[in-house]
């Protein structure tokens, strides 16, 4: 298990400091080495078509844990009252009339009977309240991009769908909102299915009946949330114009990282630090663009850098790095499975 | 999808009928064909080695479960404040120096940056609430068979260890107590992955919080409820004269089934039906043996069924099934394995 | 709040020693000064009235809470989009339409719009919640002594209601089994209620649909366990000769700190302690009664305790305490109020 | 019961229409009625100071259940392993005592020993839940206000807080995201305490446990979060400036409400909604200001209404309603109490 700890620096991260502690007494939270930082809304730019391949790795990855869960958690089950097949007598004979009926239903058969072990069953609600998970995320996104002040994107627009008889200039994101209350749902239903688990000997008193209601309820809200996910993004309107203008209204904020990555060879690491820290104080004080305080600057035109590089590090278009590889990475990994 | 609704008679017959409105009405709950008739406490004979390997099967489902886990979790995070690596330049060098880094950290190498898709730390989580929903059954059995009316088994002695300076004569379950304790924090901390799903953007304003304390808190819970199952099995003292004690305090109840099986081929199913549901009711009233009852009644000793024959109808540990071979092939199954 | 930390030994105990730390923990588990050591499943002797006068103390409660929920939580809603009244205009109108519909729907009229706080809404839902979890400790103990192994208590007999055609011989605690269920469905309810508090401005965006399901589901739930539990409470069959068999049972263990207690007064309390230790444990090897392994040990019987003292103090029957006075208190305290 | 499906239109109108299957069925979720259509982000104007009155109304709520949750909750605990008080004898003795230590402590006495029934530690933890669903609610505000795109409010800056080295433009609301998070921990925790109450008899076997978790944290958790959100609101940035500014920039939609109920007086109810709805639809796509669109249309212009006074009309300033009048009342309210 040791090999868990590792699992990226994040975690690292928070086994080496007290940050864990500090959380939970919440009384003293400093974060004096800025590590645990989070970064702001909008910390850097990205294409949407990046958003969309994320979103698109987690759906690839449902689609290999429903193969593995298969042969696991569909199991035939027939063994009478204890599982012991009792009824069919002492010999194997029990054991073959299950297998015929695992194989008329096209269930697995199990080396042992599973009524009272049903991590099968918990299992699959897991999965279910993880593909909840996956598409509440990329709901999530779209209600914050359709609100009035992003207007990056709406949902499909259907007659009299998400409009209000008063309010006749807005489309709600009806289909996301139904999707994030549905992945909530399935999340409730996903802890009652583990606790449906803990059974009493070879019967259940009360947990069994925690499954008649989270099994169908977790299918069909499954089915509803995907159901809400392929309509929403099938006719998604999609407004360029307004994640452009978004991006571009920082001034030069959000590329504050790569302007100083830019002078650093030019200036040193620590001077482009401060020149850059100390334009973008400015750049919020005056209310001009990071690009113009940064012409006006002595320090930065002495330096060897030119108006025209200066202008492409202020422009966020400029600094995707590795994104656009990624995306094209996780479309054909997808074209291979499917 | 269609494949799921068959994972058994328990769903199929829940979907049939309308049971399920009736627990969520809760009003009228009758069952009239008395299908979803959970059984009693002892439903039928069985041996503890069959429940042991119950308990097994699980256990060895989460072997698989870990196994398939790894590469699809276990993931590099290295990606920069969007995960688009553009610090590191727009060409290939990101990809590079991330693979480089998974294959030194002895990490898989995703296709695109997961750190906005926590599917894989959810599902961590769940995996490990899975492991405490099979301890927490071994667990309550344990607790069950401990107590003072059963005293079947009882967790290993160690000195002043769940004893009581004014009660001398207990020895109390403090392991399983402590797993089926463990076993409810980690599915709460399962809620708390789910949750943290949902994130906004390329950041976590709130929900990435809940990881840092359900990462550690599942991963340290986890290691001690394994490490107190295993201390429990290891040295369970299992008291197998109050085993069969219990199985015989009954008086042949329990193998009612058994008693009306034997006798159905000779006096036809309806006959034999009644007869042992007299000669049980009757025991009952009388406190009587069953076996004593059937003896005494004129319409089984008219029949072509002789003493001995009732006699070993009556005796509960000739009425296991295919109890024995389902043990022998789930060891077999763990030995190909491990 | 100073004052919380003192609500009973128990939390006081928590936070003076390790043990929190420990389960936590969960690899080093040791209770040296035997404290959080808890009783075995029967330990020490009451009656079956103190149980049910425990259970009416929480059904009390509920009595007041619902009281003062009332007013506090049955508010008038009347607001408009943001809820300022605007269409009415910007004098008080809409203020005294609205205090007036609270009248016309005997609601409560709050000092300022709720819609976007919805402690009430979740206050409700906990209620009910805690409703269930009340009726669920009842259901659960009716459930154990419904057992085979204690039949102290059947739930009421219906036909074909809990009876199995295969088990003519057992009665199932049905009611009692949905009502652990329908505590379970109510506990996920309350956390929905508790998430759907964090909404977002002046709408709510998915966190409002979760109280679309999980009001009405726990309304029904609700009075579908307060019905099951009538029901099974006012016909419950008490089985008090088993009650008083299993008590004897014991053969005199469940009354070791009684003859403890009252040894220490003629021999001293350690000697005291260590006599009972032994014979207690000398009864358990030879099952022999605690009373006849006492009789005959030398240093008992040349006290001045009498063979009829002894025979008192190993009647679990004459160590009650102040129960039946506790009975009596909560019956009187109960009948002011109705 | 029957009051409680009152307890406002939203309830009212949910048992009403089928709302509730349809989200439950999730298939075909469709709005005819316009009915459940959930308000825009920021549906109509309000002032910031109404938003922090209706903060104010839930904590003063929460100072209400405080004071009647003490005598219910703070209850001494004293009884013995069955809470008999046997040790003490079987007179008035034990709750003479039991009467003295509560007084010592400051606690209250019970008519009947409480271990069992453990709802009132279950409604401490849910209270503090609620606060915390309560924070949460004023922490989301601030996250969301606090984003690059509103710019409304800042948490108090505190030098290194909340900063990155690399992206000095930004603070972020750290300390409203941990309360966020605490939140959910709260939630999570009043789940076991609810769990914790199905006690087994008079003992506890793992539930129990649960509280020694559930508790300590649950404190700790509201006493962090209150102190965060004390911080934050005592300094919080107040940018009034961008908050007139995001409310003009919807170019008068928000109040197209407004301006259709000042027409309908002149143009009739019908007439107004159209006249209305056509010009914000040509005012999203010219980009124009609903006022410009306004007069230049014939219609408008020919009734009675003169420019002054849809001038005012499209100032959303015009249009707060009571929320004015609600403020008084809250602040006055709380001085009451205090």
């Amino acid at each position: 298990m040791a090999k868990y700890i590792h699992w990226g620096a994040t975690t690292q991260d928070i086994m080496d400091d007290a940050s864990i502690l500090q959380i939970k007494a919440g009384l003293q939270i400093r974060y004096h080495n800025g590590r645990p930082n989070p970064p702001p809304t909008r910390p850097l730019p990205c294409t949407f078509g990046y958003k969309c391949a994320i979103y698109l790795s987690s759906i690839h990855r449902h689609i290999q844990r429903l193969n593995e869960l298969e042969p696991r958690c569909l199991l035939v089950q027939f063994g009478g009252a204890a599982g012991t097949l009792a009824s069919l007598g002492s010999d194997n004979t029990g054991l073959r009339v299950r297998a015929q009926l695992a194989r008329e239903l096209n269930l697995y058969d199990p080396s042992i009977t599973w009524h009272v072990t049903r991590d099968n069953i918990a299992e699959i609600l897991n999965y279910l309240a993880l593909i909840g998970g996956s598409l509440a995320k990329i709901a999530y996104d779209i209600i914050i991009m359709s609100s009035n002040e992003l207007s990056e994107v709406s949902e499909p627009f259907v007659p009299h769908r998400g409009a209000s008889s008063t309010m006749p200039q807005k489309r709600n994101p009806i289909s996301s909102e139904v999707v994030l209350a549905a992945s909530k749902l399935l999340r409730a239903n996903a802890g009652l299915g583990l606790d449906a688990m803990v059974v009493d000997f070879e019967r259940a008193s009360g947990p069994w009946h925690l499954e008649w209601v989270a099994i169908p309820d977790s299918f069909v809200l499954t089915v509803g949330a995907l159901h809400q996910t392929t309509f929403v993004l099938n006719g998604l309107v999609v407004n360029t114009d307004s994640m452009l203008e978004n991006l571009l209204s920082t001034k030069g904020f959000i590329v504050g990282e790569a302007v100083m990555m830019g002078l650093a060879p030019v200036m040193g690491r620590q001077k482009a630090h401060d020149v850059v820290y100390e334009a973008c104080k400015e750049s919020i004080e005056t209310k001009k663009p990071l690009l113009e305080v940064l012409l006006g600057r002595g320090d930065v035109m002495e330096s060897k850098v030119d108006e025209d590089t200066l202008r492409k590090l202020c422009d966020p278009r400029n600094y995707l790095g590795a994104s656009g590889l990624m995306v094209d990475r996780m479309v054909e990994e997808c074209k291979i499975v499917s």
